[in-house]
C-alpha cells in the first residue's frame, strides 16, 4: 500500500489506474491510500467541461490537451460521459485520434460509468480528482455530459467550468436558460465554422449581459473550431486568466473549500450506503422487509426507520 | 394530518400538491403521510418516458395523457427534465399546449427540480408516485432527460419505459448503444414525419434485434408524430400490451419490489444526509473539518470516518 501511494506520487500511470480503480470499487486500501496522498493535492487546476451530446467536447479537451502539453504541463482526463470517445462511446475515427495521446506519458485518461443502484453519477470522482492532482498533473479536465444532475455535480469539482455549445442547436440555449449561465465560468460556443455561429454568440452573450449584470467578471464568450485547433490557444489563455482571477479574488479557497464538502458528503454517502446495503449483517432483514412492503404490511418510510435504528446511536 | 391524507385519497388536487410540497421539503409530517398513504397504492401503471432533449418526450406526454382522458383514465405526470415544457423550460407554444391540461381534475402536472447538494436528482420521486397512485390516478408518466444517471433510476419506477428518438439525430443512436437499449420496453421514433425516419427505424430495430436475441419479448419499435397526434393511439395499445406481458409474467411484482428496493434505498439516504448535514448538531463539526481538510491537516476520508463515529452505533 505504501508502495501504490509512493508510486501514485512519482506520477507511474499503472499504479494511477490502479489505485483508480480500488476506489472504484470502494476498497478498503483505497481509503488508506487516499488519506496518504492528501497532502500531497491541491496543485492542479481542475476544469470541468460540460455540454449537450455532440457539441464536441471531447475534441476540444483533445486539443487543449496537446496545447498543454506543449507548454509542458502534465494532462489528467477524466471522461463521465458514457457517450464520450474517451469511453469508448462514440465513432471510431474520434477513438483512434483520443487514442493518440495514450503512448504519452505526461497524459492520463479515465471514462468513468455510473455505478450502480449504491454509486450514483462517478461518486469515485473526487477520488479520481485527488489521485490525479496528487500524481503531479497540472491541468485535470473533467468532461460531463451538460443534462441533469451531472453539470451542477461538476461545479463542485471544478476550479474552472466551460459550457460547450454549437451554432443551430436551438436546445442549447433553452438548456442555457435552464441552468448553465450559473455554472459557466467561460463559454465556449465550439464548431464555429459552422452557420449561425455569430447568431449563437449574440444569444449566448445577450445571455451573459441578462445573467453576469451584478457581477465583477463578465463570463467570456469564445469561439473555437476544435477539429482544426482554431481558437483552442485563446482558450488556454483564457482559463488562464480565471485562474488568476480566482486566486486574486480569493474564489479559489472558497472553491476548493466547495469540492472538499461535495467529497465529503459523498464518502460519508457511501459508506453508510455500503454499510446498510453492501454488507451482508442487514441482507436479510432488507429482503423482509421489502416483502412486507410488497404485501402492505409495512410501508417504505417505516421500513427505513426499522433499519435506521439498528445502525443508528 | 389525517386531514390531507384522506383528502389526497380522494383526489383533491390541492391536498396532493401540498403532501408533495411536503414531501419535498423532507418535511416530517410528509413521512408520516406517506406511511398512511402506502396501503392504497400499487395500482397505477407508472410509465417512464425518456430520451434526448427535442425528442418531443412532453408532446408525446401531452397526447397520451389526451387519450388517457377519453377513456376515461385519471393521468399524473412528473417533469423531472428541467427543460420539459411542464417545468416551464421551454418555448412559450408548447408551454400553452400543456397547459390546456391544468383545467381538468382527472389530470394532475407536477415538474420536480434537481434539490441541490442533499437532494440530488429528484429523490422525492418515490414519494410523488406513491402520492399520485393513492390519489387514484390509473395512469403515471415520469418524464426524464434521457442522459447519465436519469434514465437509469427510471427503469427503478416505471413499470413501463418509454425511450424516444428522433430520426436524423444521429446522435441518438449512438446514446442508445450507450446503454439505452436494456432500459426500453418499447421505443418510439416520434417527429416520424421527418426525413430520414425509415432508417432511424431500421437502426433501433436492428438494434433491438441484436440485443434482445435471448429475450421472450422482443421490444418494439412505434413510429409517432406527437405534434398532430399519429400513432398515438397504437402506442396506448402497445403500452397496455406491455402491462399484460408483465402481469402475465410475474415481471410485475419483480418490478415493483425492484421499485421499493430503490425508495428504501433513497430514504435511508435522505434521512442519514439530513441527520448529518441539515441538523444543527454537526454543524459546527463540519465546518471544523472542512477548515482542516484545506489545511490538509485531515483527510476527506478520515474527516467522514470522524463524523460517522458520532452516528453510528
Amino acid at each position: 500500500m505504501k508502495d501504490i501511494v509512493s508510486k501514485v506520487i512519482r506520477g507511474d500511470s499503472r499504479a494511477i489506474a490502479r489505485l483508480i480503480t480500488l476506489a472504484e470499487n470502494n476498497d478498503p486500501v483505497a481509503a488508506e491510500a487516499m488519506k496518504r496522498i492528501h497532502p500531497y493535492t491541491g496543485k492542479a487546476h481542475v476544469i470541468g467541461v460540460t455540454g449537450v451530446l455532440g457539441s464536441g467536447k471531447s475534441t476540444l479537451i483533445y486539443e487543449l490537451t496537446r496545447w498543454y502539453r506543449r507548454q509542458g504541463k502534465k494532462v489528467g482526463v477524466i471522461a463521465i460521459d458514457p457517450t464520450s470517445p474517451f469511453s469508448g462511446g462514440a465513432l471510431l475515427g474520434d477513438r483512434i485520434r483520443m487514442s493518440e495521446l495514450a503512448g504519452d506519458d505526461g497524459v492520463f485518461i479515465r471514462s468513468m460509468g455510473t455505478r450502480g443502484m449504491l454509486g450514483g453519477l462517478a461518486s469515485a470522482v473526487y477520488d479520481v480528482v485527488e489521485i490525479l492532482d496528487a500524481s503531479g498533473k497540472d491541468v485535470v479536465m473533467v468532461e460531463t455530459v451538460g443534462v441533469g444532475q451531472a453539470e451542477v455535480d461538476v461545479i463542485k469539482i471544478a476550479d474552472t467550468t466551460l459550457v460547450v455549445v454549437v451554432p443551430g442547436l436551438g436546445d442549447s440555449i433553452q438548456t442555457l436558460k435552464a441552468g448553465m449561465m450559473e455554472i459557466a465560468d467561460i463559454f465556449v460556443v465550439n464548431k464555429a465554422d459552422r452557420e449561425g455561429v455569430d447568431q449563437t454568440v449574440a444569444e449566448v452573450e445577450n445571455l451573459v449581459d441578462i445573467t453576469s449584470m451584478d457581477n465583477d467578471r463578465k463570463t467570456p464568450v469564445l469561439k473555437t473550431v476544435a477539429r482544426d485547433g482554431s481558437g483552442v490557444k485563446e482558450l488556454v489563455d483564457e482559463i488562464e486568466k480565471h485562474k488568476k482571477y480566482l486566486k486574486l479574488t480569493k474564489e479559489f479557497e472558497k472553491q476548493r473549500r466547495l469540492r472538499y464538502e461535495a467529497e465529503l458528503v459523498e464518502i460519508i454517502r457511501k459508506r453508510l450506503m455500503k454499510l446498510i446495503f453492501d454488507e451482508s449483517t442487514f441482507k436479510e432483514k432488507i429482503e423482509n422487509l421489502l416483502d412486507k412492503i410488497s404485501k402492505k404490511e409495512i410501508d417504505p418510510h417505516s421500513a427505513a426507520e426499522e433499519i435506521l435504528s439498528k445502525i443508528l446511536k
